[in-house]
């Protein structure tokens, strides 16, 4: 009795809490995706007034598109083939609307669109996933860039254990391409479990990990700063045009002055994709003496000497002189099928020219995150060796 | 010249981009929602193919649906009448199914359903909004409830400045409500928004706020913990069965031992919503000398005492010793249509029998965020005075 009573108010208060929730109450409850036994995927979706419903997704093969089947209860159904170990992203096109899963609450936002995640573990996709160890602390703040004159907003992991010793960490700092902000590399990249996994696993030492916003005119990620919830687009604006590395002393000195760091060379490292990789190759050489591991994944190596800042000046003679002063790793990655694919290769061959020494790897596939995050899971654990 | 090559490369980077990206490239750009000068709201939906599209949201009357209007483009259109400032959120209806804005990348999750928001500012809601003023820090992180045997994922905020003095803070504890998690006070609440503003507007002492799970048979929100990306419900198992109130310890210590802050009762807070407002009472009463400033926001107050946990023995005596104990803030707040009211109304009677003191604020609406984003907007300036 006790417990029907109990029970029963319990029952009242969710139906309060179905008025905050408009799509609590579906008359139907489906599991959509469902990871099979075998790592086949099944998609749901209920639209019994549709006449065409299509999955779209990167789990499926040229052209990403597959039709989905019409039950006799109107839910629409798609079952995969056996699926590799990946965190997959997929939205429903129904009657060529584009729709997020109503039963997966979990996305991403890439720019300006948001789709839905799926990870299928038993591989290298466990590496995503929040396992039963240490946890490392996410945290979001904000630090003064007297270079940019405002206030800009920073993620950093800090490793398991960093608040309940003395010890001082070395650091990478981890940026993203063009279209990101301070958010992609924890939210697409999943950085906080790889780390947390790579580190748990004695494959990677502690490290904090520093993921600022790439975009200088922006002070923050859509959303998180005083323009309001607007519509993001592309950052063009001083993205490639030197101002990020100019200014990039600001965050190692707001780093260095509020962590536990080892503030020298052999306990930096700098890697970031794409736009993130220009940066880092043009950051790591700009000061020359600052980095002992420097990670390029996807680079988008742009003609940079075309452009008018002191930064890109002395291109060959700078980066010779930053391989002079030594330097621990210089690590290339890109996929064979990546558009940027030829842009790497002849800047491979300025760096055989120059002398320099560096490791190059080229994997499957293109520019894309689920590269990006296999090089992250390659890359940190030849850190601060 | 210059300018034209790095322009093509840029929009070539950007082509690259659309492929990680699937629906960046839409063929119409259309914005969703547009607030327009006079405080109305323009939603618009691109769907030819539907036959009938709807608007549902809190910013509608009841029913909360109002049909939307299909141009001779495709694009489904509605305009509200002048809001109030709010954070408003809805969902679109295409021909039955219910869908996010692809135009608004902006969402809170609720429970198991994600709706699209925005923010109508001039009034309350600019409270809401992030603005020109030195931010906080949100740290995500994990500590250890061994009451719970478990690690268990925690929201920090620690206000502007905290890294860079040496001052002790007061804390507030803010508690979430049934289906919620550590995530809820951060998205829906807008807790480090609603705090950073009041700071800077002196209304608001700077204070810690901790803002944990009360769902202990969770170690974590929903696809943050090992469970993976499961779906998900109501937390029923142990959330109002006295375990979160008896663990509560784990929780102080956990903060009172890796935070700057003066640990005695005049500097803590605890206050929650709807469950939590529940917890809170209970807590409060179950260590009567730790909390001075106590906040029931259209809290679920169940008849404790027919359920066998010693936490909620004694409830009369007990929470005459708590206030025999001396408190400076017993503040209760509760909307006149919250299917709450009438038990919230009875405990104010046993408060009154028990001669203890409180403030008791009566606003409009039900078991609404609005509403406990309003209470937290009164009752933080009300702290550590």
């Amino acid at each position: 009795m006790k417990n029907l009573i109990f029970g029963l108010l319990l029952l009242t208060a969710i139906g309060s809490y179905a008025q905050e929730n408009l799509n609590f109450n579906a008359k139907k409850e489906i599991t959509s995706p469902e990871i099979n036994a075998d790592k086949t995927v099944t998609f749901r979706v209920i639209a019994p007034n549709a006449s065409k419903v299509e999955l779209q997704g990167d789990m499926l093969g040229a052209p990403g598109i597959a039709p989905m089947l019409k039950q006799t209860d109107g839910i629409w159904t798609y079952t995969t083939a056996p699926l590799k170990s990946e965190l997959y992203s997929y939205s429903f096109i129904v009657d060529g609307l584009k729709i997020r899963d109503a039963n997966n609450v979990y996305q991403i936002r890439d720019v300006a669109s948001v789709v839905n995640v799926l990870i299928v573990g038993g591989g290298k996709a466990d590496n995503y996933l929040i396992t039963d160890v240490p946890h490392g602390t996410v945290s979001k703040r904000w630090y003064d860039s007297p270079g940019n004159s405002k206030q800009r907003r920073i993620t950093i992991y800090t490793p398991p254990g960093y608040e309940n010793n003395k010890t001082k960490y070395p650091v990478l700092y981890l940026l993203h391409g063009m279209g990101g902000d301070e958010e992609a590399w924890a939210a697409l990249g999943r950085t906080a479990q790889i780390l947390d996994n790579l580190i748990a696993q004695g494959k990677a030492k502690p490290m904090i990990v520093v993921m600022p916003n790439g975009n200088v005119d922006q002070q923050a990620a859509p959303g998180e700063d005083i323009k309001g919830l607007y519509k993001p687009t592309m950052q063009l604006p001083n993205t490639m045009d030197g101002k990020m590395e100019e200014t990039f002393t600001d965050i190692i000195k707001f780093v260095e002055a509020n962590y536990r760091v080892n503030a020298n060379k052999s306990q930096r490292a700098i890697a970031g994709l794409s736009m993130g990789g220009y940066h880092s190759l043009h950051i790591s050489r700009f000061y020359p003496k600052t980095f002992d591991y420097i990670g390029l994944f996807s680079p988008a190596i742009m003609p940079s000497s075309k452009i008018s800042s002191k930064v890109y000046e002395n291109f060959d003679a700078t980066l010779k002189t930053q391989f002079d002063n030594g330097l621990k790793l210089y690590w290339i990655g890109i996929g064979k099928t990546d558009f940027l694919y030829k842009t790497v290769t002849d800047y491979r061959k300025n760096l055989d020219k120059i002398g320099a020494k560096y490791t190059y790897v080229e994997s499957e596939g293109g520019h894309t995150w689920s590269n990006w995050r296999d090089y992250l899971v390659q890359f940190a654990p030849q850190l601060f060796k």
